[in-house]
């Protein structure tokens, strides 16, 4: 398999680039080909604006998804974004790797989306969920918070935390046709023990060897929607 | 009241910029005050990052939080992001008005809320939810999308907005200790008339009129939870 990283932390030894590193070692390890993409180290720029294209198809009313749609077409997109594209393109696996900021992925990582998941190539037209751009491919996420399990869940104090992930996990991935495996999740890491983190590195190396025993999480379907995309 | 408008759009000609001025126009003729954060045009960096400190409290290890919570009680935060706090301490309501980007807010949205929402001011502790920094103030999305009503919902294609909007609304807005007024959605706008356009403004008018005879949504109070959070 060839696997893509992204991951969006600004600390070189934190947990979650221990993670990320854990990822990486455990692939290799196992045969796969894995790429790195370091948003802080690159110093990616998450703003969606005009100077993502070399070209602009209507510079008097900028509209963002239609510029994407018509540089992606003609070769216009600006190198930062092409190459980040290429990369996922590449990927038979993307993970995410990030720690939750807001119950969400930090800027950095909202922005790498924002500007590499361009209309026309990612999604477009009727061609979204199961037939999304990205059909084919795997997708999931790794991130680390600093609640307890108990905080989440239906009932619990801050609810369930698919609704959080809702949109990264929905909006985007499986919106874009990735098949999304169960996140991992390492909670309550900023309190935790050495120890305590280094079994989560251990568990995280069992689930990233048995990833293909991993349940999708399911989505919608186009098939179950009429031409309007009114429930059949 | 002292209003706070917070714009992300990269058009000045768009229509969620025409909602943004729309309610700036409404507002003052209510005789309210009001500011605007217009982040696209302030250039707004979205990045937490080592810069937004003028001093770090732990160099060699870089846990924003923590720095975060060390500049506020330090008066060490960058100028940009002590600037918008001030805006903040100063507004009964705040709206963050934006087009819904992968079911999210822009980048540049979210980093606004990362590393403005400074840790030890707006949360710490046992302070969040009702007995968040921000209580006693209010809080709204004014959010523009492309798809119909009727994709969202229950078994609808894309599920209920609500779990989309749960990151900003509950796990930011609420959490941060904001009355959370209903948000107002303008469905389907890169397709529509511009009459229905019009239309739309009209009903954003009178909402913000009316904001007093809105029931702001539900979320939880930390009476409800024991002081482990499990609920009681």
């Amino acid at each position: 398999m060839n696997i893509l990283i992204v991951h969006a932390h600004p600390e070189p030894q934190s947990f979650t680039t221990s993670l990320k590193t854990t990822a990486q070692q455990t692939f290799k390890k196992l045969g796969h080909r894995v790429e790195v993409s370091d948003l802080y180290a690159m110093q990616f720029s998450p703003v969606a604006s005009k100077e993502d294209f070399l070209e602009l198809n209507q510079p008097d009313y900028f509209n963002y998804a239609l510029e994407q749609r018509n540089a992606a077409k003609q070769n216009l997109l600006a190198p930062d974004i092409q190459a980040e594209i290429e990369k996922v393109k590449r990927a038979d696996l993307i993970i995410l790797n990030f720690p939750l900021y807001w119950t969400s992925v930090p800027a950095i990582l909202k922005g790498w989306i924002d500007r590499v998941f361009v209309s026309g190539l990612f999604y477009g037209g009727k061609r979204f969920y199961n037939h999304g751009g990205m059909a084919g491919k795997k997708a999931m996420l790794c991130l680390t918070l600093g609640g307890r399990t108990h905080m989440f869940g239906e009932n619990s104090i801050h609810g369930p935390i698919e609704h959080y992930l809702s949109p990264i996990q929905r909006g985007t991935l499986a919106y874009s046709g990735f098949e999304v495996l169960p996140p991992f999740i390492a909670y309550h890491v900023p309190y935790i023990s050495q120890e305590a983190r280094e079994t989560i590195l251990e568990d995280y190396i069992t689930y990233l060897t048995h990833l293909d025993q991993l349940e999708p999480l399911k989505f919608p379907k186009l098939e179950e929607f009429d031409e309007k995309l009114y429930p059949l």
